[in-house]
């Protein structure tokens, strides 16, 4: 949490950037989430624009801004004799109020009617997309919308949401002060310290699910725990893979995604792909360093003024033209690059936004967080992932993340439906069924002339580097 | 997951308890919970009572059993490519709900449509509370009931949900079969690993936090995770105390009640209450053999045909009798216990079901799980939030966790109203205002004549045990 003036400065400025809009401005802070019963409840997390422009970390607060006074005011509960046996003494609603700046306090039910009192006076009400299912309820409790209407509907955004407010939430929060550079920073630390631990437990015959235990035991003991799912596989070619069943197998390639969440709630992520038996094939490492100078080449492009859109497409560039060499593709670069064939071997974005969520603001519509007014999303496999393509601002926060895999359906797919026909080498794919896949992530600050990976020192990223780590631990 | 016979014989027992009832029984499995947004959910956990007669650990799966005609019917889609690459190959919903001994799969979609045909029909729909948000939804919009009806209303449960499918599925799940005797076994082991883990880490000056982290990390490389919000705090007389920034200070008793989910889905449930340097002061163990007594005390007297109710009273009496000698309280032991004065030092139940679920089946309803038909739930602090109360039979899994707190707040409440004047020695009382709290808990299973205390070696019990453990430590 940060200081007082911090959520004051903030909430004056989103006012500013919606002067001339009328109405009222309504956040909705998380309540717990059920994860058994709604007595046994997943691990607390707020809102992320709450924390934003609200801080106060605890559950079941709502607050307005009347976009035309000025006036804030917090809607909760103070908490009762019961409440003090189950949780202790707590401060009060007026306290951590005063403690973000905000005068005004008023009981949670008041808060439907103050909404209903605008409604009926006409004064627009703005709010944000849901991000939870509850607030989904409460929001359409209150608007009149079905809660199947309140939540992004994808890239697209949630059409029933505010476009001014989205749009001055997503300005402010895409450029991070010095305070939130020094938290990621932090965060990114603990990441760092979760991956060390993780690549110091690989070894042959260990179940994955022990290598994730004590990763993910490092963050909760010095921060809030995983920024999201951890990925930690011997199939890299499959994304979201979070079975971790498997025994550690000799010759494998070991793709760890993963990383912490501070106590201050903001993120970090990082992905780094071992040799199971600590040494690469030479087929392995011929992939890998393709990787590895996608990833380079991308953080060297890296800086003001320049879209991140090119920076996908300069390495997805350099990935086929080495992928030539190695007898993958054929063909002139700029047309294979235009075609889309990358998105075969990279079906994902070079990265995206990340600040206080993973994907940062993902609740609130890819495109807008993502896409400058005048750039377009591609429908292209891969380049139609990338959830950052945005000119790039200093204080932008983004990820590197290449990856090349060999994902044996979706090359069937495209064989049997001619797409790649004349660049892509099918017959020389089937060398590499087996393989699975490789990616490479660090976190990016663009600074005023450049870029600076954030975190303390990096983790080994070439293949020398990591076959030495491996070779010490 | 147990076997295809097992779920198959589940289901064939409710359909025979249901033997009179008409129409279809609905239930209805989790969805991902987001954690930020959709796209960012928290670690995947099934709906306990679709686990337990329909097994498939995935989510978007319901599924209809007919009452009358028996045919039993899953609803989930397949998945298309695009699922394949972010998730990799996947099993069809045709061989998963073969894999459970269900015949007849049908799309996501049609379920819909199968409940509003049954709906015209006039053919009952039965269903079981809601256990989270996004269900609650998905009931109201196939059922026509507002969301918030759809969740159990507290202790007395959801009047919406059917009455004869609730007390049958908790009739079933109450008795705990060999299989899941073994599986809650296995997690009440991982349980006390995890207990070891923290015992060993407590040192002065060390932050709580870092010793959360060890001991879920140690769940999450066995098993699951954690069954519940690990509590470990100084302020055991707080009693979901989730805040872990303290340091570790001379003095204090360190309250750790946490427990692990085993892969399986099993819950386990253990509280130990360590003095942070070592030993115990005069004063903590005095009443730290107090509340091991009525531990012990609890039991001894644990065996079929008890009420637990009855249980929990014995303890109370013995606690207030014991409390009486160190001069806290006076007066007759049963008039103190029928005035509810134990509700003052613990204001919480003896203990709970515990199985799939830490507090078992919580959201069919406390009372209909936790009480015979001819109990009536208690008011009174402490009694009152007896979630077992029910004449013991073997296989019923149940928590043993006595504690004795001393909560100022409730201490003053107590003394303005006048509550337990005559019986209570408030002044002496004061003395303990920074006492703190002490709870021991073990995990018991009703054999045919007596108890079993779960999982392996006995974590240490008593206040010797206590300290000659931390000595080798």
């Amino acid at each position: 949490m940060f200081s007082r003036e911090t959520y004051i400065t903030r909430r004056r400025e989103l006012l500013r950037k919606l002067s001339g809009e009328k109405g009222i401005a309504l956040f909705v802070g998380n309540a717990d989430s059920p994860a058994q019963y709604r007595d046994n409840c997943y691990k607390w997390r707020q809102d992320s624009n709450w924390l934003y422009f609200f801080g106060i970390d605890e559950p079941q607060f709502a607050a307005t801004i009347d976009l035309e006074s000025g006036e804030e005011i917090i809607f909760a509960d103070d908490f009762g004799i019961d409440d003090i046996i189950w949780m202790g003494p707590m401060p009060s609603v007026q306290s951590l109020a005063e403690g973000v700046g905000v005068a005004k306090t008023e009981p949670a039910a008041k808060l439907s009617w103050y909404i209903s009192d605008a409604l009926i006076k006409g004064r627009p009400v703005h709010f944000l997309p849901a991000s939870r299912y509850y607030n989904a309820q409460r929001l359409s409790s209150m608007l009149g919308f079905a809660p199947e209407e309140l939540f992004s509907a994808g890239k697209a955004g949630c059409p029933r949401a505010s476009l001014p407010l989205v749009k001055a939430v997503v300005e402010m929060r895409l450029v991070k002060s010095p305070e939130e550079i020094a938290a990621i920073d932090a965060a990114c630390v603990l990441g760092q310290k979760m991956h060390t631990v993780a690549r110091k437990g690989i070894r042959l015959g260990r179940v994955e699910q022990e290598i994730v235990g004590e990763m993910e035991g490092v963050t909760l003991a010095e921060g809030w725990g995983v920024s999201f799912a951890t990925i930690l596989t011997q199939h890299g070619e499959i994304f979201h893979c979070h079975s971790h069943e498997a025994v550690i197998e000799p010759g494998r390639l070991m793709v760890i995604d993963a990383g912490a969440e501070s106590n201050e709630h903001y993120a970090s992520d990082f992905t780094r792909t071992y040799p199971t038996g600590g040494k690469y094939t030479s087929r392995q490492r011929d992939i890998y360093q393709i990787v590895y100078e996608c990833h380079e080449l991308a953080f060297s492009l890296t800086k003001p003024g320049v879209a991140y859109r090119d920076v996908h497409l300069a390495a997805a560039r350099h990935m086929l033209v080495r992928l030539g060499e190695l007898g993958l593709v054929h063909g002139d670069p700029d047309e294979m690059v235009a075609a889309g064939i990358a998105g075969l071997f990279m079906p994902h974005g070079l990265g995206h936004n990340m600040g206080l969520d993973v994907h940062d603001m993902e609740d609130l519509g890819e495109n807008l967080v993502g896409y400058d007014p005048d750039q377009t999303r591609s429908t292209q496999l891969g380049l139609g992932s990338l959830r950052m393509a945005r000119r790039l601002q200093p204080g932008n926060v983004v990820t590197d993340e290449p990856g090349i895999y060999f994902i044996p359906d979706l090359i069937e797919l495209w064989k049997k439906e001619g797409t790649g026909t004349g660049m892509v080498n099918f017959d020389k794919l089937k060398e590499y069924y087996d393989f699975g896949g490789i990616r490479l992530e660090d976190d990016v600050l663009v600074t005023d002339d450049g870029a600076r990976r954030l975190g303390g020192e990096r983790l080994p990223a070439s293949p020398d580097e990591i076959e030495d780590a491996m070779k010490n631990d």
